[in-house]
């Protein structure tokens, strides 16, 4: 049997109070649909490291793992603002310069201008054009993030999944996770991925 | 003489109202310091597409000056949150994959940590780590951005200039820019770069 296909699991779940066991959890996932899981490196690091600054030491190893990476699969649910975490789309950059495969998930429902609306005042400009409080405009494309971002899914042919979530579990719910792997399951191997939802609703 | 080098100019200013203008002011500073600026595309976009989807055809034309640049220079300020612009963040991550230099300038001369505790609650959990109001962990490694964005920079030498603007400037002064102009000029161009800085303060 061939070796299993290895997949980068992109995130701010790296902040949660348990970043480690939702790691665990995501990698257990993985396996069941046929994938060896990379978490980055974050939570990893402790002990001495001979003066090499410690965000150096994960950026190092979180890239290595992209480059080991065959694909990837990212949590794009809005992060301290109207987009994504910073550091995910930072990385969701890195593959699609390398033309490797992505999927996406996110727990908001809402497209960019809607986020973007309820978060300050948004108004129309005599061009027709949505405009914030800092007078920035707003795409207006229903998609759920910057159109950079969703983009590089649309072009692979499988848009960011939004799977709505309660508002506790927003960073926590693997639902949205789940259908990226069945995704990537049909996409990627030549066998069908499991037919049952591992994730009981 | 040989042609000139080519810089991608990431940014959130092609949302600004001016944006057009800007891209020019950008495109002359450049010229002054022996580059040719790529400015992206969002605004160069109408008429009639055949079907394409405008944002697709502006991801691909973004994606197309990307690759065509030598390099890049990234406006970071952050936008609509606590981190940049997120269309800036991944493309960014394009140029880390590509292994293309890069220099970064902000207008808020705040770290990350700093910032977050603006926006709200941010306290100490029992084992020293700083978590924002939701609970999720916050980075204090004194950098601009998340660890990711700012590593890029510090890996090749050059940490994000942090150049503090009043607030209305935040999103038009050029003096970060022309910082990482002349930055990049001494590490990319074989002859010393002007003497004098173009922008008066």
């Amino acid at each position: 049997m061939a070796s299993r296909l290895k997949v980068y699991l992109a995130g701010p779940d790296v902040f949660l109070p348990d970043a480690v066991s939702i790691g665990r959890r995501k990698k257990e996932l993985c396996a069941h649909y046929g994938f060896e899981g990379l978490y980055p490196f974050d939570n990893e690091i402790s002990g001495d490291h001979l003066g090499t600054r410690v965000d150096l030491l994960i950026y190092r190893a979180n890239v290595a793992k992209i480059h080991e990476a065959d694909f990837g699969i990212f949590n794009l649910t809005p992060f301290r603002g109207s987009s994504a975490d910073a550091g995910t789309v930072f990385e969701l950059g890195m593959f699609a310069a390398l033309a490797k495969p992505v999927f996406g998930y996110t727990s908001d429902a809402d497209d960019l201008l809607s986020r973007v609306k309820q978060s300050g005042s948004v108004t129309r400009d005599p061009m027709g054009q949505w405009r914030d409080w800092m007078g920035m405009s707003v795409e207006n494309f229903q998609n759920a993030d910057n159109l950079m971002i969703e983009a590089v899914f649309l072009e692979q042919g499988h848009p960011i999944i939004r799977h709505a979530t309660a508002a506790d579990a927003r960073f926590t719910d693997l639902m949205g996770f789940e259908l990226c792997l069945r995704e990537a399951a049909k996409d990627l191997l030549a066998h069908h991925p499991p037919g049952g939802m591992r994730i009981a609703r």
